[in-house]
């Protein structure tokens, strides 16, 4: 065996000079745009809304310290080595009871699967439910991360309408009406949505539920921030509801704890699609670490110490909210409208209509404050004056800084073509 | 809007009670029949050779316990914060450098991205390039991680001959001639490969890596195992032999510092392949846990406490390899055979033909001693007479000992029916 010669044709090569062919799913992958632009406002000096980001002052730093100090030493063999895929048998526990105890879901510890984080429970959702060109609904606008979960799997994503209450009833009834063929799930965050801040209501958690039922819709409900409450009573999940059929629950400890650990956990109403979603996310890779979800639980199972956390947590994030209301309040121009969200860590802004969000954040860098703007979040048709701001990472005095540069940003160019949208441009010139 | 009742038909419903629906994937992805028997050699008292575990007295626990220590007090906030997709920076010069330094890979350091772990890699690998149907090549027989991964995307995974020295090129070249459609990639594990321990020689490189270029092949090297090398040179990656086109190259430190962490890394030949794993890693989990990279980090910074602890690692698994081969020696019936690993975790056992290694593991709590049988590893017909034994998790008495009970598992039923193959009983009856 000496000198090797291919020995048929090798097929035609693409333009790159890789050899590489990728996936047809990698067509729904492209990197973000919005991606881009953002890295450019990563400068010094700026004011960002624009991350999902928890207040990092606010991180129990020292109690992970303890705890680590803590499990290494009392435990550290079994911390570091390979563990199983359905995770910390003690965090698993903890899991079902406090879901128990928080959002009226009864189900055995061994129904909770723990992942690196809820965005790998809803690649692992995706994975065992969608089939290329299934459709799947969603609020519209709908959190980008679970946009990009389902289009990788090759979802047609189906937004339905939304008013200031959140998803519409209605409007999730006709579209299950005319949908060519029946949903996978509905997709939904009812609790200070991502990226709106909206919640919904009991009567509408209700009708969605029965709505489900009625059609055998499964509901996907993601619960990140229902613990960040700054005021009311906390509801039970959409999917406890009563009639409520089959369901997936995600919950997570990024928004409460810290999102570097990457512990979330899901749990799910059907035995079997559990066992599916184990064995998906043993291929996806094998277990969540060992030592972050020993970390977790040692830093949660103190109720006291635990309750004493999400207290200041919400103490300082509705301080941080209400100095964003006022801020909104006192300096955006005539024609903005914005949400008043009870807890979480968003306020979703509408401009005047003929604002594009996307081309003001390319001249953010100018009064150095950044934002996300609405439009990826938008399935079809964007609102192109819509953009998300984040009250959760940023000091009081620098929200209301930011603000007023973005005011600032918005006030000196009001006219600018540049910043109106290509729709309003022909609506305005037809 | 009141009572809502279903507008249409629903569709058929499957025998379960359950809503949901899952995806054609899912069809290849049923849970492991193996894992399911080896849950059963769990009981305490059993020594087991099955997993891929390495010494949990090994792990640098007070290192790591310093290194948190650290890591929490002077930069405990970023820790414990969101962190980008690609990885922590520090960590990924040092891979870059550590690259350059063990297997010949010169690479800048924004062509690494950090993983939760290889298996990850893998999926992501798989997620970026496998069309449903698409031909993908493995050794034969195959890491059985890497086989769920590749088929949970729906390859038609095809194994490649191997013999005593690992991938045969003639074979590799055979398939390549016969295929029906050009294959995505040769996914191999050069050193102490999983699950057969085999390492293939440097005219063996070559020639894979000349047939790879000359069928535009892309290699996917998985090479978890190439630090531990107890005796002799260690050979330059695959991947990068001289005239090698495209490849990813998988690392991790799983096996020299500790699979808990879950931190494991690819570095790719091309920007654009690079720019899709990244994608698809946002969308599967965001980013590898932001502490653990830094555990990691912390722990590897130093090349001289690196190079005594893999040190140190060498000469405990291979007195553990060399227990193992006396022990096999010593206790195994005739007609067995072994290979003799240069390093890794693992040993490759055939017995006589007419035993069937699935069938001694469900009887192996009657001698307290677990394995892996080997059927799962193989693509197409199993060889159901081989079977893998991790050497790195034992003790030596205890692997002793364990293998001995072995060999009485073996030697009392030679005869009986059940253990022997269907395959051989008929080749018997005719």
């Amino acid at each position: 065996m000496n000198a090797v010669l291919p020995s048929r044709s090798v097929g035609s090569r693409s333009g790159s000079s890789s050899v590489f062919r990728t996936a047809a799913r990698m067509e729904e992958m492209r990197p973000s745009a919005i991606r881009e632009i953002l890295k450019v406002t990563e400068a010094p000096g700026v004011i960002s809304f624009a991350g999902g980001l928890p207040a990092p002052d606010l991180f129990p730093t020292a109690a992970v310290a303890r705890a680590a100090a803590k499990i290494l030493a009392e435990d550290g063999p079994a911390a570091l080595q390979y563990g199983t895929t359905e995770g910390f048998n003690p965090l698993r526990e903890w899991v079902r009871a406090h879901l128990a105890a928080t959002v009226g879901h009864s189900v055995t510890p061994d129904r909770v699967l723990v992942t690196h984080g809820s965005q790998q429970g809803l690649d692992l959702v995706s994975k065992v439910l969608i089939d290329p060109g299934d459709p799947v609904l969603v609020e519209n606008p709908c959190y980008l991360g679970a946009l990009q979960a389902f289009r990788s799997y090759q979802a047609d994503v189906i937004g339905v309408r939304t008013d200031a209450g959140g998803l519409l009833p209605d409007a999730l009834e006709e579209t299950l009406a005319t949908a060519a063929r029946r949903p996978k799930f509905l997709y939904i965050i009812p609790n200070f949505q991502n990226p709106t801040g909206v919640s919904l209501s009991a009567g509408r958690r209700a009708e969605i539920a029965r709505i489900a039922a009625a059609h055998e819709l499964p509901v996907v409900e993601d619960d990140p921030y229902g613990l960040l409450r700054f005021s009311g009573e906390s509801p039970a999940a959409l999917s406890a509801e009563v009639g409520m059929r089959d369901w997936i629950y995600l919950g997570t400890a990024s928004k409460f704890l810290a999102p570097g650990l990457r512990v979330a956990w899901l749990v799910s109403s059907d035995s079997r699609i559990h066992e599916r979603l184990v064995t998906a996310k043993q291929t996806a890779d094998l277990h969540t670490s060992a030592l972050s979800q020993r970390l977790v639980w040692e830093c949660v199972r103190s109720p006291e110490t635990l309750a004493a956390h999400v207290g200041r947590l919400r103490a300082v994030y509705a301080s941080r909210r209400d100095a964003m209301l006022d801020a909104l309040a006192r300096y955006l121009p005539e024609g903005c409208s914005w949400t008043r969200p009870a807890g979480g860590l968003f306020i979703w802004v509408a401009l005047p209509a003929l604002l594009d969000a996307t081309a003001l954040l390319r001249r953010a860098t100018e009064q150095r404050v950044a934002f996300v703007p609405g439009e990826p979040f938008w399935v079809g048709a964007p609102k192109r004056n819509t953009l998300r701001l984040n009250f959760s990472n940023a000091s009081e005095s620098r929200i209301e800084e930011g603000i007023a540069r973005l005011s600032r940003l918005i006030g000196s160019t009001p006219n600018s073509p540049g910043l109106m949208s290509f729709k309003t441009k022909l609506t305005r010139s037809a």
